[in-house]
């Protein structure tokens, strides 16, 4: 189930992916998946630390033109193949971040051809936030992982064809 | 499993209360249950919408002096019997609050000799924000509703007794 978006402090991006749901799952929750994928090359992840529960961890460290990045998060909520709610507001034990940037839920649902229907939903505190976030580039950003998401997920169907 | 409490943005407070487990779950989680404890009288909760599940409303409103009060927000985390993580910094749909207050673990064990221990902790994104809460007087009034709700759960206990 979508929420209902608030034109004023959401972001969302849809894509139909070539790769089925379990796939693109297994990709967004497993730590050795994730740096083939997760940001907009040539930025790297260099670490990913998850505990895949409802409040645990979700950390990761970018590597930016030589800039490490550190990002605390933990899952809000799971549902295997479908949902993925993950914030930044919290890092695990519910400890509150005192600025939180967003909220970022990923849905995902079958595609009628095949495939998955793959939505990226972020959403802020309030509207200042949103525009930043638009201007950093949300939709190009996020575009571009979905892209690289993608093929990493046709590369890894392809080599466990055999 | 208390998590790692922060002095300078956390406030906390444990109380034997004289009633099972079971029961203290039962009148933290039915809107039946909650106008009978849940603020310090003589303010009153006038209305209760709960939808106990992961990212599922947790809306109250008080009355407080003839103050009208609608609070919002949902539930973090839900282990029956055990503990309940709610707050204000989302609203139903993981919509993020502009400018949340805090966020509440209750934590219910077997005491000893019988009846349990309850422990609420109340999360606050900065010092400030804990300061404020503790001249708003958490103690006092935290520890009256630990009171008031032994007090209920030990009516409800007598007259399930018959």
């Amino acid at each position: 189930m979508i929420p209902d978006l608030d034109p004023a402090t959401d972001l969302s991006l849809t894509r139909i992916l070539a790769a089925p749901r379990a796939l693109i799952w297994e990709c967004w929750t497993s730590p050795a998946h994730i740096p083939h994928f997760f940001i907009p090359a040539p930025h790297r992840v260099t670490a990913v630390d998850i505990d895949l529960r409802i409040g645990g961890r979700f950390n990761t460290t970018f590597d930016v033109e030589g800039q490490v990045m550190d990002n605390c998060g933990v899952f809000l909520e799971i549902v295997p193949g479908e949902r993925l709610v993950f914030t930044d507001a919290y890092s695990e034990g519910w400890k509150p971040a005192p600025d939180p940037f967003m909220t970022a839920l990923l849905l995902l649902s079958d595609a009628p051809g095949g495939g998955t229907v793959y939505t990226a939903i972020a959403r802020h505190r309030n509207a200042e936030s949103r525009q930043s976030h638009e201007e950093m580039g949300f939709h190009d950003g996020w575009g571009t992982v979905a892209t690289q998401l993608e093929t990493y997920a046709m590369t890894l169907m392809a080599s466990r064809r055999g």
